[in-house]
């Protein structure tokens, strides 16, 4: 994979090149078994890649992120190109007349927008097999499924591809395929990277974030994003110890138990917490996504059903039917159930739990062992879009497919809950 | 009518003593013949005057409150009283055990709450005329409709009994019955007031509220109840020109010509504005509420139908037909409508609009000259719910039944949209 930091210090340097590194990038991309590309824009990125290059002949250095191959779930929109968010439903799609807010931010960077990324279909699904253009495959094994719903930017990183992919994370889309797939995600606390011009799937959940393969890497990039935050040391760390919070896969058991020990280890308290609110808040979690899911989807799921994958659109449909009170109830159970949450935590610093319930499953397959895989893969991240707290998932300790960890700011804003998880990665 | 400023003044020096003044207060509401009032609290009223009297002997002024008698809405929870919201649905409701918090913020300032007041059940209209203890009257024609839903608080203010009472306003419920009465009706910018503690209506469109005899009271009572704010002179005003805005009733459009002579006059700049977007803006509004009110009641609509007023019930009930998809987007639409409206107004520093369409209207009497009363009494006022701007409702010059002049605050705050209310006040 390709650390960021030593990837940037290369282009800075000038021992890389920009045009070498945006085309060796875009072969590579070109060849990617894991149908992580669903749009490759080598032309346009080669063009930009020369001015970058002109830049720091100049000695016009934008920063860390100056020459730097990125990918972006096709989520985002990127001028000139189409937005089809893994559905045939845009299959007619007009190119996006302006950048998302993100990209836009990106690109002043001095970053370079490679290629549109695989995502799970509208974003609508943690797995990353339902799309328009079939399956992600997951680099580590591509029979497995990467995660989802930002499958190509996770497969990408973890193709050693890219260095930077950004993503969106609505319950699980950016933690979990990057849990999946062995590299880093982080999701930002709501609202810290901007949503506009990316396509929505729940106003109220949804994250920008973005996957790197290392944590000095989203460090950089979170820098050269927003220039925000101070790593404040943890001292104290909650572990949950409710049922709700347990995997199905032991290997996650051990992945966390490795890193908890590891922060013991450090001199971290670590304590642990009881969360009886925990079933209760993760139910309004369908009925708000799926209410404003469906305010976006209502007319296409009326005229166009069969534009979309059966996967999606049996999921989508049943929300038509979604009262308004219970929405509205969902919300306010969600606000006094945050509340709560946020008071049976107590003083702790953060958080440290498995990613998922389990590692990457077969391609195609439902359920592992009785274990549906639909709702492990979603059921431990979610939580902290409804609470809307940064979240990072990172590489535990395994001997077989990968295992992520999460680490969760309480009392930690994005670079605290950063520089925690590089006390735990081994 | 009592001026809050001069009470205040004779309370402070000693010239009226707060135990006469509550006691006073008292025995004017427990005369009162315009049904203001549903629960009169004279022991402990008198009680808690005892003890600011003996606080000023000392020499211990709180403030300008000091020793106020004040009423309150009945949808406020005062410890020790219950909260009956104007409905038989909540007849058994035992004694609120905390203040909401604006009551002990204004408990804390010096005043002393002698009464809980009239409300339209439920606060869910703006006519004051359906609730379990009967219509409210307009002291200026007692088989007039007082508006609502701050009915008790309107009455008891134009009554001349108190100088002082607080209200709610999710559409028109502080700034209608105040027009219709014939005092001042201040709706502060949302969020501004607290809600804690107040029976909810709506929670995206629920603001706290009060109303004075006069625009110096309001000053008086904004100053004591939050310190903050500037008179900003404002110097460009807008008046709204589309049909939407236009009265029924030709003595509004006077007050309001009126009005904005004085402005005039008085050498500020006003211009017309268009609103293309209102009615659609508008149409949001009773989807947003009756899904929002449906949630609160739910379960009583199901299980005790026949405890709330027919008027209420039906028009209740339908919102449990409402789809979650249309309220997400009736919120999508409210949000992108109210930027459309913030850069349709452009450069003013307030708008000035009649507050209603007509003036008070005979108790239960659902249209005149085939105008739709309710309507009439929410159509001008609500908008600014929607943008959740500070607006205020003064009296305006007419020689019959009062006319409302409705000051909204665009780059104003409460105390500037209150300072401007002063210069068009006759």
């Amino acid at each position: 994979m390709i650390s960021l930091p030593e990837l940037s210090e290369a282009l800075r340097t000038g021992e890389l090149s920009p045009v070498d590194h945006v085309r060796r990038t875009c072969e590579a991309l070109a060849a990617d078994a894991h149908n992580a590309v669903v749009l490759l824009d080598a032309d346009r990125a080669l063009a930009e890649a020369a001015v970058r290059a002109d830049e720091l002949a100049r000695g016009e250095w934008r920063g860390p992120l100056h020459g730097v191959a990125v990918g972006v779930k096709d989520l985002f929109d990127v001028a000139g190109l189409p937005t089809r968010a893994g559905s045939h439903v845009l299959d007619d799609a007009g190119p996006a007349v302006a950048d998302a807010a993100v990209v836009a931010r990106v690109k002043a960077a001095g970053a370079v927008v490679v290629a549109k990324l695989h995502t799970h279909e509208f974003a609508y699904g943690p797995t990353g097999d339902v799309s328009a253009s079939g399956p992600a495959r997951n680099p580590h094994d591509p029979t497995r499924i990467t995660g989802g719903s930002s499958s190509g930017s996770a497969a990408a990183v973890a193709a050693g591809h890219l260095a930077l992919a950004l993503g969106t994370d609505t319950g699980a889309s950016v933690r979990t395929p990057a849990a999946l797939c062995g590299v880093v995600g982080l999701k930002p606390a709501y609202g810290r990277l901007p949503v506009d011009g990316v396509f929505p799937l729940s106003e109220t959940c949804d994250h920008v974030g973005f996957l790197t393969a290392d944590v000095d890497g989203a460090v950089l990039a979170w820098d050269a994003l927003t220039g925000t935050g101070t790593a404040a040391v943890a001292r104290k760390v909650g572990v949950l110890v409710d049922d709700y919070w347990r995997p199905a896969d032991p290997a996650l058991t051990a992945a966390l138990d490795a890193a908890v020990a590891r922060l013991r280890a450090d001199g971290v308290t670590v304590v642990e917490v009881r969360t009886p609110m925990i079933d209760e808040l993760a139910a309004t979690y369908p009925v708000i996504v799926g209410a404003e899911a469906y305010a976006t989807h209502a007319r296409w799921v009326a005229e166009r059903p069969e534009a979309y994958q059966p996967a999606t659109r049996v999921r989508l449909e049943p929300n038509g039917d979604l009262p308004a009170h219970a929405y509205v109830d969902a919300l306010r159970t969600r606000r006094r159930l945050v509340a709560e949450l946020q008071a049976a935590v107590g003083d702790v610093d953060a958080l440290v739990l498995p990613t998922t319930r389990l590692r990457a499953t077969p391609i195609g397959q439902e359920s592992v062992d009785g274990v549906a895989v639909r709702p492990a893969l979603l059921a431990l991240t979610l939580p902290f879009n409804l609470t809307r707290w940064p979240a990072v998932s990172v590489p535990g300790t395994t001997d077989g497919l990968p295992a992520g960890v999460q680490v969760v700011g309480v009392r930690l804003d994005e670079r605290g809950v950063l520089a925690l998880a590089a006390r735990l990665v081994p």
